[in-house]
């Protein structure tokens, strides 16, 4: 098989990352999320816990308005967010020129979207199971639970749009969106894998 | 397997209509286009004519204007279109009640929005295949193939929009998007048989 490059951007709660580690196991290739944050901050001598926040909220953070009253706003350099960006991007295209890999978030389709071969995924799921999983994993309330998936897709949203002037979860920006409620982890790795074989064909 | 309702959108040129039909050749299930026009015509008493025409232009066509000025409206009825989406609805539910099935376009998704186990279609395709597809399917040139492609899903849109205030090829609003340039037909089916095997798990 040709390299495939698979981007994954996915709702919070829908088992996105999940699922693209088990396709990056499945297909045998690396897989990038936690793991570029580290490279990057190593890279680039930011700490990693400002590398952790910048995936969250591009404007209005509070990491975002230190930046534009600190020291790189008086000097006329670029606000801390977009330089997080920019450095992660680096990193992006460096993992996806060396060969197959799968990739999840940090808008990782917009940076790569010259690249041949790329495979863009989106991934949500219904409400009620993202809800479950949100309680799962946090140890919270169904409200809390609620709340949190509202908040982190709207930063993931947000995120996505500012970087990429694209809209995030419009199914044209991708080559296949779909609902991972009622799969297993195990199905869905091999849905993707599916469709990424008949391309390849 | 449990019953499998499965309703495909799609662009016009990407094929949508071909994978719709031979998925329902591979699962061995009634596959619904064409049929429900005409059948819709026969129960309605309206031109078949009248049926493939409201399809494509619900709002400022012809059709609808006539309606407007006809005697639907002076008597208070409801405009032709409407009426013919009323009846094209209750021939769509019928068939659904009746067990596993694939229907192509008509706003089905929507109708079928409360159908339980209900699989959600929609496919699109790169503006280059559409227009070789067009060129093929209609003997014109590159210039009116662009052109045509434009305009006919400008219409699907508008006509789904209108009748369902939903947005035509918003991802969430289906289980499955997926862009089928560089697959065979035979392979897209294989692709939505195995998300449906999936989820019936």
């Amino acid at each position: 098989m040709k390299d495939a490059i698979i981007t994954i951007s996915r709702e919070y709660g829908s088992r996105g990352r999940t699922i693209g580690k088990r396709l990056a196991e499945k297909l045998n290739i690396p897989f990038y999320d936690n793991e570029i944050i580290t490279l990057s901050a190593k890279e680039s001598g930011f700490s990693e816990a400002i590398f952790n926040n910048s995936d969250e909220a591009p404007v209005s953070s509070l990491l975002y308005s230190l930046s534009m009253f600190g020291a790189a706003a008086t000097t006329g350099e670029l606000p801390l967010n977009d330089k997080v960006y920019i450095i992660q991007s680096g990193i992006i295209k460096n993992a996806a020129s060396k060969g197959s890999c799968v990739i999840v978030g940090r808008c990782a389709d917009y940076i790569l979207k010259e690249t041949p071969d790329l495979i863009k995924i989106f991934i949500y799921a219904d409400v009620k199971d993202k809800i479950e999983w949100a309680i799962e994993q946090n140890g919270i309330g169904p409200d809390k639970a609620k709340d949190l998936i509202v908040k982190k897709d709207k930063k993931r949203a947000a995120y996505y749009n500012y970087y990429t002037n694209e809209k995030w979860g419009s199914a044209k920006n991708y080559d296949i969106c779909f609902n991972s409620s009622g799969m297993s982890v195990d199905d869905a790795a091999d849905f993707i894998d599916l469709y990424i074989k008949s391309k390849a064909k």
